[in-house]
């Protein structure tokens, strides 16, 4: 008799599974549950199906040459059993047998070889009352999707709850209809968890110029109101509200693997080893159910993608089938668009490497995406982060107009590999004026990174430069732009000694003091501090980014 | 008395040289000699100063943050001293003493201490009569572009020798221009030793579209005219033309360094070991004028761009000053944008990898370059070359109107680090739908890769499959699309059998003969391949790529 291979969830994960498995075992029977009734949809869509950007429904479940992925699509492209709203009920290992139930049916039972566990997650839902009041939302599902645009609606008011990459792309598809929106985030900035602070602000930035209110170190205590939610209650405050939206997060979904009695790992997901078997080897998990492994600190992580799902999907579906594959981890990248910039990283951030117990060296390098003559050139801020010591790179953040994703990508290479600052700086990249400068900006990021691990190039951050001001510190701070960029944008009290001038006007300067150099990017400041050191001043630094990365302009616009 | 460093040649590489040594050691004297009047622009640039897509020669010549890098530039901010108009006539290695002519004066000497070569290199000019004609140009000084600029009126004729990445860039700047354009190409091909036939063949569909004519296998013989150039003869042909540009590409400069008895290497550049220090220790050369070793063969090539000479520089610099530095190779990644289509390639081409040696196995991947669903998603075509054996990818071709950029940039991270298939399928590259697809188009190139290595897919190119229809071989070609995509464009002789209907329709192909598969991209094909396979047919492959790989509707259109 064949092999009857079980997938429970039918979206990236799964549906992916059931497909690689197909390919591996031609003679295996394979079933696919679902409870809902769209299967093989692309969840990271749903906003901008929300936005309207994305029109029909289908074409989030489409394959890329424009197939619907529907239940007969796989039955005879796949060959592949799919049954919509079929829900299962538990999983008895010892018989290998599950016990579903269709919508409106009786229970039954369902024999397997092989189960694949790609249920997914969830929203996570705060324990609030009139939480499930009917204009609260949450944005995972179609069917979500379909009320959340009913009820955006040109000027409605809308509170979004959580400033991560759901909330911050939901925020940008109810502005775009006219839906007044207030993003509500319990942490300091936005995107917790994706971005440092300093990077966090360019998206701030942004997200306000869009006429988005924005509420950080917010925390939501309530939901007030009767019938609906009227007031969103948060850090001290109340905020009228037509609908809600929560984007606090996902969950991995576990109730049928913890009932089962199969490990869930230290992050509350799934625990699978690198074939992605659980603790039961004739079970196999997958997708945002599932913990996997942080390549550049060696823990487990739960980090739900559809990018992720759909590489263990495949690896899954082979090992269940009977094939080899294995799945070995993540680095964490993540990306969004939000209006007109982009932001994302790749590896760690600063301070989740400090976290970490690494001790750590950053870069901040603002430029242009492309050659500075070529037109359409837009900026971009990267934050590089190394091991000091090793000179390993341990992640990259990018945020700005232009283009981030290509650096980041090539980043998440380069920090796969375990590349160091020396070797990110020779990559051979593509160039051409159109795609970068014939030194790109992550080159020079890595230059920069080289020149301050060797101790040839002393930073102080921006945050840190702010905190001597405040303080009073007897310091100077030194403006080597130009003029006219000193009057444009500048910092209260810094001292103005255009570059060029500077190697004439050092006696304007005592030799003994601390120095802290500026420019608009931070190479001039470089130069400045260069020239310093080789004149024998004893205590001088640039300011990391330069004026381009000094976030505090941008608060409380 | 302090150091005397001599940098030779004030563009991408002497510039750069000369400000990282500045850094490296405070005290030396240095002096950078150029024989032009332009010092350290943007020659990259020149081809959009032509189409006046950059309107200010300063744009070329200024810093990303607008300061121009003039003589005065170079001595105030980086204390170095730049002498232009001068030229180097000869090296005295015993005295270590160069001889110089500035303009209009006598030949005078000048000692070093350290000696750095950046010579550059220079358009390659045919040895064929009336080349000198006043109407026959180069595209590499800015004096150069000055003199097209004139000459490149709407309704001109131009004719453009070779069709590299300088040729290409010229036909658009010209023909944005008004200037009706003739592309003459010796190679049956465009961007011969940049792309493979298949992938230039994406190139030349768009360049024909916007009314370029494109000569292909055509060798220039002659130009004819009387005081100006009026026709070329070019494969047996006369192309009249107003004016005519050459570039056939570029040599490296190095009669000074021959003159001087330094070792030239076997590309005809100067040769330089990893400090690119040359035969003489006192010696340094960076930039176009030296050759470089190619991290995938191994071997030593010449392959001059901007962004090599700015890395070059700087290691160039810091050598000369004292310092310890190193630049590993490069691994060929080009990349150009003409018209509305991007094209480029890193590490080696199925061609090279064959010529070297290597055992190679190909994948001819199109797919959207961001999430289909998404507006504004654009088609691009990958060809991933990788070593059988060993699985190791050696090189990525790109081209289409999407972004191609980034998936080189990533794929030359991973060529870097001699990354294999199965590490390049599991990259965690950043994903959200704005950006590409939750499996991006590299990442199924490489699992389509692990496919074939692994001898699951079986895959036919586009070039062998015309071969057997010319040829009246015995096969079936069976088309796996939808009715409407195989009524809209087909290859002629086909066979359709819609995939979902393949499993009921078996019987109507016979299990013994060859069957060759196609659909759109190839996901279709293959999987027709393996319900083939599972059904007992014997000789089933797929036509990489699918239809969008079919060169051949291109041609002579």
């Amino acid at each position: 008799m064949n092999k009857r291979i079980v997938v429970i969830g039918a979206n990236a994960a799964g549906a992916k599974a059931a497909a690689k498995a197909r390919r591996t075992d031609p003679k295996a029977e394979i079933v696919v549950l679902d409870r809902g009734s769209f299967i093989s949809y692309g969840a990271c869509g749903i906003p901008y199906y929300v936005s309207d950007t994305v029109k029909d429904l289908k074409e989030l479940m489409s394959t890329p040459v424009g197939v619907v992925r529907d239940r007969n699509f796989f039955s005879k492209v796949k060959g592949v059993a799919v049954r919509t709203n079929t829900e299962v009920t538990g999983i008895d290992r010892l018989q290998k047998m599950i016990r579903l139930r269709e919508a409106g049916g009786e229970e039954s039972a369902l024999p397997y070889d092989k189960l694949v566990l790609a249920t997914g997650s969830s929203p996570f839902v705060p324990d609030l009352e009139n939480v499930s009041l009917p204009n609260v939302f949450t944005v995972k599902s179609i069917e979500d999707a379909e009320l959340l645009k009913q009820r955006a609606v040109a000027g409605a008011s809308a509170c979004i709850i959580g400033a991560g990459l759901i909330g911050l792309e939901t925020a940008e598809a109810l502005q775009g209809k006219g839906v007044q929106v207030t993003l509500v985030e319990m942490r300091d900035q936005l995107l917790p968890g994706v971005l440092d602070a300093e990077v966090a602000a360019v998206v701030e930035k942004h997200v306000k110029l869009q006429g988005v209110t924005v509420l950080t170190g917010c925390a939501v205590t309530g939901f007030a109101g009767e019938g609906k939610v009227q007031t969103v209650v948060a850090g001290g405050r109340e905020i009228a509200a037509d609908l809600v939206v929560l984007a606090p997060g996902v969950t991995p979904n576990v109730a049928l693997a913890r009932e089962a009695g199969l490990a869930i790992g230290v992050t509350g997901a799934i625990a699978v080893d690198e074939h992605l078997r659980t603790s039961d080897p004739d079970i196999y998990a997958c997708g945002d159910c599932c913990e996997t492994t942080h390549l550049v600190t060696g823990k487990k992580v739960f980090i739900p993608l559809g990018s992720t799902a759909n590489k263990q999907g495949r690896v899954a579906g082979i090992n269940a089938a009977g094939g080899e594959a294995t799945f070995a981890g993540v680095i964490g990248t993540s990306i969004l668009k939000v209006f007109n910039v982009n932001a994302g990283k790749t590896g760690l951030t600063e301070s989740e490497a400090l976290r970490h117990g690494f001790d750590v060296e950053t870069v901040i390098s603002p430029a242009p995406d492309r050659a500075h003559f070529f037109p359409g050139a837009k900026p971009i801020l990267l934050k590089l982060v190394a091991e000091r010591g090793t000179g390993r790179i341990l992640g990259l953040q990018a945020a700005g107009e232009g283009a981030v994703d290509k650096r980041l990508d090539a980043a998440a290479t380069a920090i796969t590999f375990k590349a160091s600052a020396e070797q990110l700086s020779q990559l051979d990249l593509a160039y051409a004026p159109p795609y970068g400068a014939a030194m790109d900006n992550l080159i020079v990021a890595a230059d920069i990174m080289k020149n301050k691990l060797s101790g040839h190039a002393r930073g102080i951050s921006a945050r840190e430069v702010k905190r001597k001001l405040e303080d009073g510190d007897d310091f100077i701070l030194l403006d080597v732009r130009s003029p006219a960029e000193h009057g444009e944008i500048g910092i209260a009290g810094a001292k103005l000694i255009p570059l060029g001038a500077l190697r004439e006007r050092l006696e304007e300067l005592p030799k003994e003091k601390e120095i802290v150099v500026f420019c608009k990017v931070s190479l001039r400041g470089y130069e400045a501090q260069k020239i310093l050191d080789a004149a024998g001043f004893a205590d001088v630094k640039f300011m990391d980014g330069g004026i381009m990365a000094w976030p505090y302009r941008f608060r409380d616009q």
